[in-house]
């Protein structure tokens, strides 16, 4: 903000033109395309689907290339999602966690980075925990993936104990399993992101039990996303693991 | 009530049509039409679409229509719509909102008067901030739309805030971004009516986590309408909009 | 801000200088006292006591009188009170809705203007009530008082309908008789701000059922406020009613 | 049982045959037909026809035809009611509530018996107040119908008053209304019964707005039954019709 | 109402007259005592005590008992009563239910009349069930009780059947027990009032679970009041119990 | 039942005799002491002091001795207890748990017997763990205790595995930590008792978290009691104990 | 795990070794197959088949039986059990509990073993019960069923109270009529099991209402299972049930 | 554990030892202190108060020093402290977050790390702050405060926007004003840990309110703690600026 009010102070920017600069988005009536997100938060605007049209995601996608940014959209159901890669072939869709992406350039992953655990309780989940692991690759980090390690059988998990330690920071996803995020927080140094899924029934109440039961854990360094929320656990690990990377 | 009770003391009108004068309503059997609505509200009868028949509808519209009075039918489906008319096909019906609707004579606006700011947090919540904004302006109110203007780019928000300030009354619609109405109502100096929006996923739980964010804010001029009430946004603002604007 | 800017252009305020102008606000370590709420919103900050020591409170009053701001302090509890007044006598207290508040000069309340009718269910509302009319007498608005009114007993209400139906804006408050503002909202043409509170035995839960029955209220122009928050239902009042007699 | 026990005294019951006489049902396997209920309750017992296939209703119907008792049977979907009736042309089937039913004689009413005031507030509300209302009628009493009578214009309601004041006991059906008993209860000298519906909007949780409303009520000759239960309703309006025209 | 607006017609009457007699109550400021109420619904009004002072108490009854009516207050504690007694020792108090009542002369109760049966479930909701006993003692009916008879020791109940079923009416009070009104209501051919009380522990979640196992009973003719509301439940059933013996 | 009809036909035993054994309760007029429970279900009535004056418990205490019967009365608070024990010195207070007890003879308990394992998480949740040990013991079986063994340190429960498994059945006690039956679950092959606690802060909700965690366990042999209800978890397993030994 | 260790030592086992006996699992990508859980916990892994696709179900099946094991997948709708029986034929399936089993050889059933009853209350709770029912017997238990003995009539089940309580454990499946566990509770002097069941309208809230209701029984030797969790149920009856006949 | 695992195979560690080696905790009856915790988890155990005596409290203090390591217990009431200090005078006590802490040498804070901020709404939730802020200090870490800076007066915290932004990870603490963490999110690149508090009033539901808000929002880099779990907001903060400054 200073450098443009310096500029108005110069001359060299119009009170008209500085007022502009601040706006940063694009309007396209229906939205407002974020410009200065990347700028400001490190990435680009990213796409939730649902309850959009394909055309509405379609202007969006077209904007946001316009800026010369990668495109990530979530929750873009499959029949959506063939209609927009009609007109832009270019695009990749990740079927399990239906996500539609592009990059301008490939990824580059530092060999001697970490890596973000994506451990899940069941099959049931599996859909959520895809959204956690390629919203995290495709924002550049390294995934391991540590599926079906519930603690009604507790030696799968501990089985694969060390190999979730040595992650930067854990994403733990579970439905009708509300306690693995306690037993990994236990057992690890790092952050711990929890999501639960809406998966289960009878009490489950559409993922609430899940929610309270992954609030009220004992162990320390873990904190919750909303209910199948797999892209904002991928995105609280991703800040944290370039944090960590970074140094 | 006086008017009637003098006219009765004056003999000139009997103690059964006094009874009946005090009735005013046109009964169709499955629905008592209110035809003081009008003398007592300001505005007719309006329709509530959800459970009724495309004949009990029509049924209704004819009523009101009857008595020369302007015709204004909420949440009616397309196909109910186009039902209806077939036998009235001077009615307009408004796409998005799903409004059905006939004036005698076109609203006339004030330049001078003042508007009504409708603010809506994202594309998915269009369908109900397209409730309030045409319910308002068929209620014969001017409307300017600020869509997409969520919190988490604030500077969208910011950057029409003066517009949004210089409003009469601001209606601002939200389901995942319960906050927007805080933030707006910390903005100006006028009334904020705010309605919550069943859209969201996860620990929305329909509504609710919105409805309770909005009725919680600190920020002191705002009240809450039911979750998906557009309408009811839309009639408390009109309201408003009149007194500023009559006086 | 414009003009802020403008002034920068122009080489009369230094860009250090037009940061400050922008904060607007005393920083008292505990709290920011915001100085800028007068101009932006109509009113002096208002002091919510719950929570906060005599010491605090006493801090934040001088900041608003160093400024010659007017005070209004809601949820002062008599002990808090008479420690404050020890040291500010010129501080008038309100027993029964526990309010604290300073005027340089008396509200001037035009004749001709209109008035806040404030409808209440039954004697053990009279608290919030009381905070409702007394935040708008003080904030310079004519109240009328309409208490024990409850529809159990429905001609005690009708019987002064007139009354109520001539007002700018009514607020009902209500626990129990979470009703009372559908039938009020049925009789009048203007808007009706519904404040439920947290009184009654049994199925109320702390306010929840009344706050239900008045969002899912079918007459037309009510809105609704937090549970017990009588200030909040006043201030939206006072908007309204400045706006209705402004004009 | 005194009697029986007085019989195995008496050498005139066997053991054996005494305990199957305290039984007094049918086992279907599927359903323990209950024959002893009209002595019991007074009526026979009535079919509940959610979650029943065709087959096993028809099954039900046989076991009471076979006891000379009349069938009465509720939530019977059209679809179901249809292939019922192809094997049992005898019954008759109530559209709007979904009743099946079939009586012996035809009911008998006293001429000068008192009669059920069935009080609805809006069209949405039809299908319950129709059960409560067919289902009275079934069981042999008297029942007026106010549809369209709620407090959003109450003068219809008023209007009405007399009538409704004059019958022995009212049901009062309301979805988004939940403040209609509290009238009704304020305006009558006899029991209210009160059904909250399932039918709203937002904040009404299917129903659970009216319930809680309905529970909460000032009035003081209001009881309620479960959400959409019209049988219910209706059952206790019917003991209650019947003690104060029996004695 | 016809009486009143014939006087007008005749000229007995004025108009201005005419409108005071719709009134119908005393304003005492902070309440306005009904005194239509005995005409109405067939009892003087009632007294809630929580909530109100000593002195509003007081003042209340005064004008109840001007008119000449008698005086029934609910949830008085003993504090209270005792220095409402002081001015006022023809009151009589009731510990366990805290009632406060005076007759001006002794109910008159028939010999051939039927009897309301008090049934509860434990020594924990006492207090609650003599709250029904008193009131419906108070109000004129006559009332047999059969307390602790829950359904853990089903015999202690299958041995009062037969009393119990010879009532005209019964009240089920319960809070750990929702069961009760359950097998009751299967026992009995007449109405059940069912009171739920917020004693128990856990997930009894202040008598909510009670409340719900009563409004999800299966027996037929059973209906709900609020939680603790012993007199709404008294009330009910007195109703009920002069409909059945006035005939 | 049989053997009671089968002297009724002999004319050993006269109707109204036959009637009164059934019955098998000793009333003593607030409380109706059910003698019949020991033969029914394997224990004499339990106490459950809650609610109850020191006067009831001592009078229902009397009643079961009477009877020969052992005494074991839960949720007697310190005073009530020392109230209770002037008058009856030989009854042992159990201070933690907060249990009166009384035993006609020490139990015997088999050498060879299996024993239950009660399991805690945390030292909050020490009273209610306690009483389940101690209601257990009382009740004649065998008790070994696991404190402070939650999940977020697994190594103390893993620790102790061996033990737990060996035990006929688990009672595990936990509030913040919901996840641990699920783990124990896991780990042992006989049926596990989960008891919720309400203790925990923040959106434990008063124990719901805990409960609904338990309830979604996917682990499988686990059932669940009612928040705090610890008498209630020791009981169930003290029934499956005397199942495994008893054979 | 000390003979692991001991081979360790001995130099028989490898660490490397020694860590992979300590998996117990095979990895299938997407689900882990828990081998160790016969050993653990008495039964191999049972399938709970929803949100999983033939294909996955098929692969489960397959890994267990090579490690021959019986096969038992419970929530197997009919289309996906087609599609894997085309691929196993020697599958059997359950058509109203849905689900779909393999045994190596006929269980064995002990003719002098106890045997467990599974108690329901209405038709409409049979696809739960005959999950408990079925799931109970492929586990090698017998099973006697008691349906529709409902409360509202509780001849029917006072009529089969003795064969219930003759049985070693009760499950008791009760939608509506959450009463039900606590009438039989009252009458047994073995462990019940209950089960909530999602039936029910209005106030049930998805089986919420009958689970609170069991939760809060006064009946001692109760303990409650998910909603609609027949499984569970019949999982810790079979527990008991072993325990009871081992011995 | 290979390292135990090799030394057994050598034959320097005994079977027995090696299994005590596991364990890692101190037993103390009541409590097991972990002293694997700070190897496995960076921080030695922390003591949560709440719940437990000031012997208990001692006791546990004193295991922690035996090992050498630090001493953190939150939730200490003033009166309890001056208890433990008076044995222990060398532990320093902060008032307002109620915590008590040692430490064997000071921190060393290094002068290039990065800092955490936390952000906080209004005065009333100033306790939950200051348990953030001191419990990361006290772990070690940079800390700055920006204490009432809610979005009814939006300058506040945009005026202070920069030095949040440059922070390395936001602890944001808001009671009523759920929508802080939504702005702050959309202003910063960094993750934020969102920490509701029960302070409020009237639908704020003891925090759940705050907790809705928070889990709903739009921003990306969000997660949240239990409701007024300051300390585990501190915790996760501390990991990740740990992270962040240790590459």
């Amino acid at each position: 903000m200073e450098d443009i009010l310096k500029q108005v102070q110069d001359g060299t920017l119009s009170v008209e033109k500085a007022k502009k600069k601040l706006a940063g988005y694009e309007d396209l009536g229906f939205a407002k395309v974020d410009h200065q997100r990347k700028k400001r938060q490190g990435f680009p605007e990213i796409i939730y689907g649902e309850g959009k049209s394909p055309e509405q995601i379609t202007a969006i996608i077209e904007a946001i290339k316009s800026q010369d940014n990668d495109v990530l959209a979530t929750r873009i159901a499959k029949e959506k999602a063939s209609v927009i890669c009609e007109q832009h072939p270019e695009l990749i869709y990740y079927d399990v966690p239906e996500i539609l992406s592009w990059k301008q350039k490939p990824a580059r992953v530092n060999e001697s980075d970490g890596y973000i655990a994506v451990v899940c309780a069941g099959t049931s989940d599996l859909k959520v925990a895809e959204e956690v692991a390629v919203t995290a690759e495709l924002l550049g980090r390294k995934v391991r993936r540590f599926y079906d390690v519930g603690v009604a059988g507790i030696h799968r998990l501990l089985d694969n104990a060390e190999e979730i330690q040595n992650a930067t920071v854990s994403v733990v996803i579970a439905g009708m399993e509300g306690a693995l995020p306690s037993v990994v927080g236990g057992l690890v140094a790092h952050p711990v992101i929890a999501v639960p899924t809406s998966v289960g029934y009878g009490a489950n109440f559409q993922g609430l039990s899940a929610l309270l039961a992954m609030l009220n854990s004992c162990a320390s360094g873990i904190s919750v996303v909303n209910i199948d929320n797999g892209f904002g656990g991928a995105y609280n690990a991703v800040l944290i693991d370039q944090l960590a990377n970074k140094a």
